[in-house]
């Protein structure tokens, strides 16, 4: 089916249900950033293939709605198609739940796929929708019945992370969890979010692409933990190890008839910004739900040092692959070697596998020549990929997961002559990166204030970018994570002590160039004086900066210091390691550039 | 009375009550920050004289919350009575309804003023004792059983401020609220903030000490606007002039009648954040009321070019007063004149009598030599005040009203050798003021997100200051105004061209010195390109900085050209007033720092 059959074979089944919209999400029943192909039901149904967005359809209305990240890409994807862009994070922007209630009549009803979307979200939608007096009908997997050839559940094995890479025994976190819980006044917890329950057991699986989690459910109680995932994934030896630590293991879709028959008001803690809305509002309808953030979020994020020292491993591995991908590059194009952009993707990712314990790129790269270096979420395919010319800026956004860390790092290098616009925007933006790296900061201090470090050197040459600064990075395991981020828009998150978190800000000229520097940092306490608790930052990625493009006037004495010493380290750490005439070549990569 | 007497004749009122706690806020009727005696009820009880606390009296604990601004103060006024402090804005602070909330039995009674909380804040007591089942009971007045001589209702004249000082007319103001009003779906709107009542009335007054406004209720709907004012304020030619531009004046008390009296169901705007209790939840139980953040208070905030162009003005001849100032306290000294604290704030105060238009302080001085500028809200008093020494810092904070404007300006000059310590707080403090003062920012931007570029040279020298940043500035009117500020707690408000702000970063020791440096700037647009809307402020503020305690291996470059431009201008605007040994001096105070 092409999209517009899609849509009207959706508009038949809508008139069915007495639907007067249908509300079909970006997420799947466990708040997932990335998918398993099951749960795509955005991609499927309009073409777009961006990581943020919901689609609304009406009797006669297409919509999707994204931000300013996938502005550009959505056009792209969208083009021919009924469907319209509604932009995001914009100034007047009007989300979709408002949109529904300006655009449907009072009384309408909206269906929605409970399972796959947030209670959080629900309630959104209900609030929107009050004054319409309309309603939400909430059908389970409604696409089932027009997409045909919809995929099952992944069924890829589970695995055990050893202590020696994660640090603590699933016992330790069961034990401390349970405090937790407690403290709250509540006997149980439910966990639907992958990655805490791949952090909380010390499992790991390849159920989605890039994350490396199960697709699962977990119940906690005073004395039991279960994990709810299909049985044929779970090995023998694996489920020892889990009844080892106090976990027994149940079939996933064993889950709603547990829940249910939990005894009458149950306290039990669920995190209403990930538990679906079906699993909180119908199967937990009994309970006394108390909506609090996992306390699994918080602590997963405060990596212990173990883990903290796997991430400094993982970044010398990574850096090792960065270095000799760029010498390689570099010698490539000297010989006129024909590359595009997913050529050289290919190149680094099988790069990245000669490490010991590397498990797989940590997100699909962005690999941006030239003009397509301007979309920040850019992603070559073969067919359209461009041509690396020797001019112009390169944009490379890659990561690894290894079984001791996950990385993530953008480089920006010129391929050739620069234009003065790349040139200063190549400074300005790296000016920025500096900034929060060596930020010391309050214990209090949220990402929202750290956020302005970054951008007020962009903003006194009036230049900015359109996405947040920083987010969180899980130790192998999903390269976006919370609780904490770096961003304009405000969240009540202290950035603490064991976080890891990216310090990527960008520049981007549509048509013509897009620049962004990424390094990852962790956090640390440096002192206790009479003003507080001062915190700073360890910068944990290890790829040189390029200086060639670099406009040193635009910076000040002690940015390029920074600069000088970081560049240092980097040669210091990686050249006993690389060939002599990859050494040869880093040395003259990280001279110290002079005023 | 002595305040343990005082303590001990409320709990028997309490008693006879019912109540097993009273609140006593530090507020009026009218949400005001500064009160006419008769409603300084928390200083009465207390004694506590800080501009910012809540007095809680159980049977066995008399309690006083208030935030680090007024820690060292309070524990020297509260000494030698039964008042505890509980402090706010640290870690792990307990606010009172908390206090209250963990403290009392079920079911117990808290006894308020109810015309002396704002709706909002009653709300919030209301919610943290909703648990515990207890309650709120609200007596207006209450304390008048035991507070014989209680001031009553002042009773100054009010005069009209001209449109040659407002730059726009009651009648053009009242225009665009009713529009307002209209576009919330109300018919009326009632505001009981002095500020918004003066500014939308162009009415001024001298009721309460410092802020020139008249105490008073507004009422506006389609077609009536009226003013509610003691009758005898009001002259008949103030009176004639109100009644041209459509305003009609009943008297004070005749309030509560007339909002009992409004048809039953009426749409009313009314702000929680500074109506009181009694007139929200009491007066207009009949009525839709609608809790809105004023329209007043925003368009109140936006200067028109006849209050910019006034601020100009206001800042000249408040940098004359200032200048002359600050060169007679050095040849004062240089004659070993015995001068104290409060002599000197005296002589400012009578220096800024002599401009044209000047109508007195606009805030209580702060005057404060070596460790008493520790404290950064201290105020001298005659008997305890400190004599001035060759050595050290004073700080003086102080600020004048003029027909055209309202100033506020802090400056910290060394009167003699200087410590180490001394010379690093001024310079790093300084860094902090500079960087707003040039910030450039994007239209959107928080008070939140500016705070950060003050604090940032401070951290890096892990130094901080436990106030604000910045506050609002009204035009003729109260010293501190919404709905801008700039500090670290998130504020959903941008800064936007018009506004006029404070930027006041300082570094406290305590029982040493204390350093604050304060300019007041006006936002402006400077230009829109492909990234957004650019924004930008012009310092108001003439008053030279001085440069001898400067360590100016501290100062980046462009700080130290910041520091010349800006004392320059100082020269270069006020010199030509002056005389010529006053200009000679002047000239010398602003040669420019060579690195």
């Amino acid at each position: 089916m092409n999209i517009s059959e899609k849509i009207q074979a959706l508009r038949i089944l809508m008139q069915e249900a007495g639907w007067d919209a249908a509300v079909i999400s970006g997420t799947d029943p466990h708040g997932s950033e990335y998918l398993p192909e099951r749960w795509q039901q955005r991609k499927w149904i309009s073409g777009f293939t961006g990581s943020y967005g919901t689609v609304v359809i009406t009797r006669d209305h297409a919509g999707l709605w994204t931000d300013t990240r996938y502005f550009i890409q959505s056009r792209r994807e969208l083009e021919g198609t009924e469907f319209e862009l509604h932009p995001l994070r914009v100034p007047e922007a009007v989300d979709y739940p408002e949109w529904l209630a300006a655009n449907l009549s009072p009384g309408a009803v909206v269906g929605i796929d409970g399972e796959c979307v947030t209670y959080r979200e629900a309630e959104r939608m209900k609030k929107a929708l009050q004054e319409l007096n309309a309603t939400l009908d909430s059908r389970p997997s409604f696409l089932n019945a027009i997409w045909n050839d919809r995929p099952g559940l992944p069924m890829n094995p589970v695995f055990i992370l050893e202590e020696k890479y994660s640090g603590k025994s699933t016992q330790n976190k069961l034990e401390r969890l349970r405090k937790q819980i407690k403290g709250q006044g509540c006997t149980h917890i439910i966990l639907n979010s992958l990655d805490q329950i791949a952090w909380l057991f010390n499992i790991r699986c390849h159920d989605i692409p890039y994350n490396p989690v199960a697709v699962s459910y977990v119940l906690v109680d005073e004395n039991d933990s279960t994990l709810f995932v299909t049985p044929g994934k779970v090995s023998e030896n694996v489920r020892n190890v889990l009844r080892e630590q106090g976990v027994d293991v149940m079939p996933y879709d064993s889950l709603p008839g547990v829940l249910r028959s939990l005894p009458e008001g149950t306290g039990i803690m669920a995190d209403g910004n990930t538990l679906n809305y079906n699993a909180f509002h119908n199967l937990l309808a009994h309970c006394a739900v108390h909506d609090l953030q996992s306390p699994v979020l918080h602590d997963k994020a405060i990596k212990n040092p173990v883990e903290t020292e796997g991430f400094r491993k993982a970044y010398l591995n990574d850096g090792l692959a960065l270095e000799r991908f760029f010498f390689w590059l570099e010698k490539s194009l000297e010989k006129d070697v024909i590359l595009t952009e997913t050529d050289v993707a290919k190149k680094l990712s099988w790069m990245r596998t000669l490490a010991e314990g590397a498990m797989g790129d940590s997100f699909q790269y962005i690999s941006a020549y030239g003009p397509n270096a301007s979309l920040p979420h850019y992603s070559p395919n073969p067919a359209t990929a461009l041509t690396l010319l020797k001019e112009g800026l390169y944009l490379i956004d890659s990561g690894g997961h290894y079984l001791y860390g996950t990385t993530d790092t953008t480089r920006t290098v010129p391929l050739g002559p620069l234009t003065q616009a790349e040139r200063e925007d190549y400074t300005v933006a790296l000016k920025g990166m500096i900034a929060l790296s060596r930020a010391i900061f309050l214990k209090g201090t949220k990402g929202t204030h750290l956020d302005m470090l970054v951008r007020d050197p962009l903003w006194r040459h009036r230049r900015n970018y359109g996405h947040g600064t920083g987010h969180g990075t899980g130790h192998f395991l999903c390269v976006h994570e919370g609780p904490q981020d770096i961003r304009m828009t405000w969240r009540d998150q202290d950035i603490l002590p064991g976080m890891v978190t990216s310090n990527e800000p960008g520049i981007y000229r549509e048509g013509s160039h897009g620049v962004r520097h990424e390094n990852v940092l962790l956090c640390h306490l440096l002192e206790e004086n009479e003003f507080g608790t001062w915190l700073g930052f360890e910068t944990l990625t290890l790829c040189h900066i390029e200086t060639s493009p670099l406009l040193v006037s635009l910076m000040e004495p002690s940015e390029i210091e920074w600069l000088n010493e970081y560049n240092k380290s980097v040669y210091t750490k990686l050249a006993p390691m690389l060939t002599y005439d990859e050494s040869i070549w880093l040395k003259m990569k990280t001279a110290p550039v002079t005023v």
